[in-house]
């Protein structure tokens, strides 16, 4: 019998540590003699349907070394959701199809909320169509969103690069404040969660440091209350940084950045959320400001990544290969924070089944009463994700992240796939 | 007779290495027995004319040290323009019964274009009214639009920071353009010279890397131009990676963030240039996008900084003490880049009358004839100055950067400047 091989895949945003993880699942396959190939799927589940599936053994041990340092998806990503297979299951035909040709046994899918739905819906070939499939989720969002695990891999570094953005940025404002700037906003991604956002709070040591307001998603954006806080940090500490999260909305639900504060200045607001608050600062209160938009330079700085959150990137993806090997199906894994004065973590499961498209938001308890700010409990959990500095190699001043060869291994089937 | 001070100040915008010519300059006169106090103004010549003098000799050997890895300005800074003396001297009366007050003999004004007029201005103390003052200008700006010097301390530090970002952007979007985003577009700072733009050419590798057009303010936009190059990127890459420079303008002169593309699609646009040209892009083309405003983040960013760049400005502090016991006067201090294939540099002098409101622009031929990227020729004026990485110390996971304790010295004035 031949050996049995691995499909790997990486959907979703990227991140800077979910190559991490494809180094964990490729190292260790190539050390277990159970297993065959490590196939990656091309953009993720789309390269399965396609048959489009990268031969991962084509490239040097250095090059799958140094994905572990190389930020965003090797592989190519997706956005892609299966249909229903009770409403239409020639995806998931397909899926046997290409899986049957090439002898695949294990899927390991990695992704964020979306992609472990999809994780779970191909574990429906083996439980529903008797294809024979060891089904494994790999966690990733920068989100931090999915429940049941402590925290998310992706997030950790985006934690960190946002806690120094904004105390660097901080300390620029701060110098500024007495003949030009005073309020200073960054504006973070996070979705409909404010981990992101409530990583700006650990930059602040001391009452009174940067950031002075953090506005979470799930706190109604109130503009009263929001111009207040502005105005008076103004006149205590003369300046006035702010985090604020891509997705904070008002209490009647719509998006800030969308249509909120329009009426208060009569036109329409484009892009995203800072520029429309600080235009709303200026107008109402005068302040000078300036504003900055992260975007994917967040989700994507390896630069600055945190050593806890590469690790675990990588164990997870080490993990996969473990599990799967010794009977684990149909799970997603997760971190399991130890109890303890010093931070420890372990690898556990949670079904996919549950996990699928569930949401995990901040507590109220991590947040200040205000609104405004962390809790010593949110900074509690929060620290150690972003403890230790996992630099890059550098050559002529630039990070050294590799560019795989991505070799496609040859078709077997003939038949080209319509439904995409 | 005692020793004779230095008044050192800090001027215009931030950096992530000025305080690592503040560090150079205070280690430096500790060391030599002429020299009594370094008093830095608190926020920069506005301390002089407010008599607020920090005494940096309540500052440990530590805390000094740690200047040197502590990005923006310490002692504050400050947008300010002195009055010219021909129209209105009491500035220069003030300074000269402030300097005589605390026996400054020695005046080190750190900062950019505007900086060095203020540092020229002083100057005329001891040419015009006879006190008796060394003046030097420690060059510092960003936008590396200095005249007389090769390159500007602070710049070496941006560009390394906006090439690695773009390059790590770029990554992100690759991976995610089959499905989901096809164009990133990073706006950068830089004012009305395209350095910081050109610097995100570094990132590019070989043909048809990211970014695949940068917007220099000293090429006028077009959008016909602009939006058929999008479109062929898009349609050869699948994907297009754009930088674009704050102060980019239409050829009429009108900056293309402010009025240039709103008759497009019919209303006001606000903020920075980048949500106006993504915006643009999806509205002509449709082509889904992501856009980041860095702003502050980039000079900020000390986490990344350039060691060449940091070298320089340590070294540039230190030199203005040498300079200043060795009898220079009235001069900014430059970076002079040597002949040879490995990089080497050297310091050098210009006049300060010389220096004054001049700017240097990106030459023509540093940039491609397209208009759209920088030569081979730009590429290796840039490349050596990201060269290094000077990584600040961390504590639990952020840098460990440190917040001076700025004791200002007793006034001996019992006078209040009214002219502020």
């Amino acid at each position: 019998m031949s050996k049995k091989n691995i499909f790997y895949a990486q959907s979703g945003g990227a991140t800077a540590v979910i190559n991490s993880s494809a180094c964990g699942v490729i190292e260790t396959a190539r050390k277990c003699s159970e297993v065959g190939t490590v196939y990656a799927g091309r953009n993720g589940i789309i390269g399965a349907l396609r048959e489009e599936l990268i031969d991962t053994s084509h490239e040097s041990p250095e090059a799958i070394a140094a994905l572990h340092h190389t930020p965003a998806s090797a592989f190519g990503s997706c956005r892609y959701k299966l249909k229903k297979m009770e409403q239409d299951d020639s995806e998931y035909r397909r899926l046997i199809d290409v899986f049957a040709a090439h002898e695949i046994a294990y899927f390991f899918y990695n992704g964020g909320g979306d992609s472990q739905d999809t994780a779970f819906k191909v574990s429906q070939l083996g439980e529903k169509m008797g294809y024979p499939l060891t089904c494994i989720g790999i966690p990733k969002t920068i989100d931090n969103d999915l429940s049941f695990t402590d925290n998310c891999p992706g997030f950790g570094s985006v934690a960190k690069y946002i806690a120094i953005s904004i105390y660097e940025a901080a300390l620029d404002v701060v110098c500024m404040s007495a003949t030009s700037t005073k309020v200073f906003i960054l504006e973070v991604m996070g979705r409909h969660a404010g981990w992101i956002a409530a990583s700006a709070g650990l930059a602040a040591k001391q009452q009174g440091d940067a950031p002075h307001i953090i506005l979470f998603p799930e706190i109604p954006f109130d503009s009263e209350t929001f111009l207040k806080k502005v105005d008076d940090t103004v006149k205590q500490h003369d300046h006035c940084v702010i985090a604020v999260s891509e997705g904070v909305r008002h209490a009647d639900g719509r998006f800030v950045h969308e249509s909120g504060l329009t009426d208060a200045f009569g036109h329409e607001q484009l892009g995203g959320v800072a520029p429309v608050l600080a235009r709303f600062i200026k107008s109402k209160l005068g302040y000078k400001n300036h504003w900055a938009v992260a975007d994917y330079l967040q989700r994507a700085a390896r630069h600055v990544a945190s050593q806890t959150d590469v690790d675990q990137a990588y164990a997870l993806g080490k993990a996969a290969v473990e599990y799967a090997l010794n009977g684990e199906n149909n799970v997603m894994l997760t971190i399991e924070r130890e109890n303890g004065s010093k931070y420890s973590w372990k690898i556990g499961t949670a079904a996919l089944s549950k996990v699928a498209n569930t949401e995990s938001k901040i507590p109220r308890d991590y947040i200040t009463e205000d609104g405004f700010g962390i809790t010593e409990k949110c900074r509690q959990y929060l620290a150690p994700l972003i403890y230790g500095e996992a630099y890059p190699p550098y050559k002529d001043g630039l990070p050294q992240y590799v560019r795989l060869k991505n070799i496609l291994k040859e078709k077997i089937l003939n038949t080209r796939f319509e439904g995409l």
